[in-house]
């Protein structure tokens, strides 16, 4: 048993975190980090930590675990400030989408505390505090991206730990998991968003475009809706890989067009049924 | 009331107008047209027409009235086919989901019969006569592509016959339907394929690209498991136009990525914030 976890950030993860931390009697105490004071109430009312506080320092001195669950282009700036409170050998973890800056937060720490890094692939249409569930993770992807600097005795600590929440752990390195997030989430929102932008340029057709539009459009573009200033904030996180899938992604797309132009019917229905039987395989 | 209604294939949309067609008595004689015995037997057995044959010929044969439900690209040959047995005045629609044969139609019936082309936007998981409903298009978007050639009497007529189906009607060029269902449906089909094809390529991480997909990325691809043949079709008929959409899709994309490598955080965030706001209408 932990002596003393400090969640920072107590939204809809660092809050469920925190109530099945406080339900699986994880450490003796459990403290929330907040900006607002809103947010600090909701956290203890909704039993996602004993209590809660603005002052960073103040909830991170002596804790000899840490969750980091503010917005990633914050996290290396955390670490940096809290490094000098934590208990000897304390062991933090984040929650970020991307992970280009564990190598940064690993250096910032040295021998005084074990970075490792994390994402849990976890979610949901609310926010907040008040949203949190302590089942959140169950069955839900964990992924960690230890380095060859980790700590082995924190990374196991941590892996027995995190499979309790019921998530399914997968071990990557920091660069392939912002490759795979890339791939897997950041490319389809900017395709969806990109699909948007094409109707909306056609001002002549859209009203005929939004009588028109069926399930299969809306499927493609719903997650286009969602916060500009998070997904402005994941593209730049994710600059890199997430270049490196959208010059992929161009390139099939440039094959279809390329064989489409030629009108070679065999090759248009193979690029089609190379995509629909991988589809079926997920 | 029409003398003889014949449906060239009974299949989900053919199948339900022949049910919506006989339970609203537009017609009093409602044949089906197949070429498989099994579909022909079923066509019966589920009510969508009174009698079906094989025999494309014998079915159309005195039609006052044709509903063409085959393969788009076997309408203009059928249209050749039927134009000489049909009675004097014939109304011939279809169902297809491309419109660039329409003026072809026209041509081959003259004055022997009104061509007017439409595209019922309905559809389902099942295919085939006994997945047919006579409310099928109830609710539904149903877009008619008269031209200055169409004859106006024909036209309303159909234009209040289809009202009955409980459709709402859209009315636009043949060219303008094919770059709407470009945009709206042919676009987001290539784009989904595209993006499957992408962690495809990256077989070395292709294992954890299906533990981490998110829903997300199921919404945005679900549509790639179309049939290859279908889309194979669909795409070369609409050719030019999809072709077009997909040049502004790359633009739009192209664009993105072009403030990705420039960094430019206001510029990335009001791309995503467009495509939010636009979503948001739909």
């Amino acid at each position: 048993m932990f002596q003393k976890l400090a969640i920072v950030g107590v939204g809809l993860i660092g809050g469920s975190f925190g109530q099945w931390a406080r339900q699986n009697r994880v450490a003796r105490e459990v403290v929330g980090v907040a900006r607002r004071e809103e947010t600090l109430v909701e956290a203890v009312a909704c039993d996602c930590v004993d209590w809660a506080t603005a002052d960073l320092l103040h909830a991170c001195t002596g804790a000899d675990f840490v969750f980091l669950a503010s917005p990633v282009g914050q996290i290396p700036a955390i670490c940096a400030q809290i490094a000098p409170v934590l208990a000897p050998g304390c062991l933090v973890t984040d929650g970020g989408s991307t992970k280009g800056f564990v190598a940064q937060c690993e250096a910032i720490f040295g021998e005084k505390a074990h970075f490792i890094g994390g994402h849990p692939m976890a979610g949901g249409e609310k926010s907040g505090p008040c949203a949190a569930r302590p089942d959140l993770f169950a069955g839900a992807t964990w992924i960690l991206t230890p380095t060859s600097k980790s700590d082995a005795t924190a990374l196991q600590k941590l892996r027995v730990l995190l499979e309790k929440t019921g998530a399914k752990l997968l071990e990557t390195s920091p660069q392939t998991h912002d490759e795979l997030v890339a791939v897997a989430s950041h490319l389809p929102h900017v395709c969806a968003a990109a699909l948007v932008h094409c109707p909306r340029e056609t001002q002549e057709n859209a009203p005929q475009i939004e009588q028109i539009v069926a399930s299969g459009w809306r499927d493609s573009t719903r997650i286009a809706e969602g916060n500009p200033e998070m997904w402005r904030d994941i593209s730049r996180q994710n600059r890199a890989a997430l270049l490196d899938s959208l010059e992929k992604f161009a390139a099939h797309l440039e094959e279809f067009r390329a064989i489409l132009r030629g009108d070679d019917a065999a090759k248009i229905e193979e690029w089609f049924r190379v995509a629909a039987d991988e589809r079926r395989r997920f």
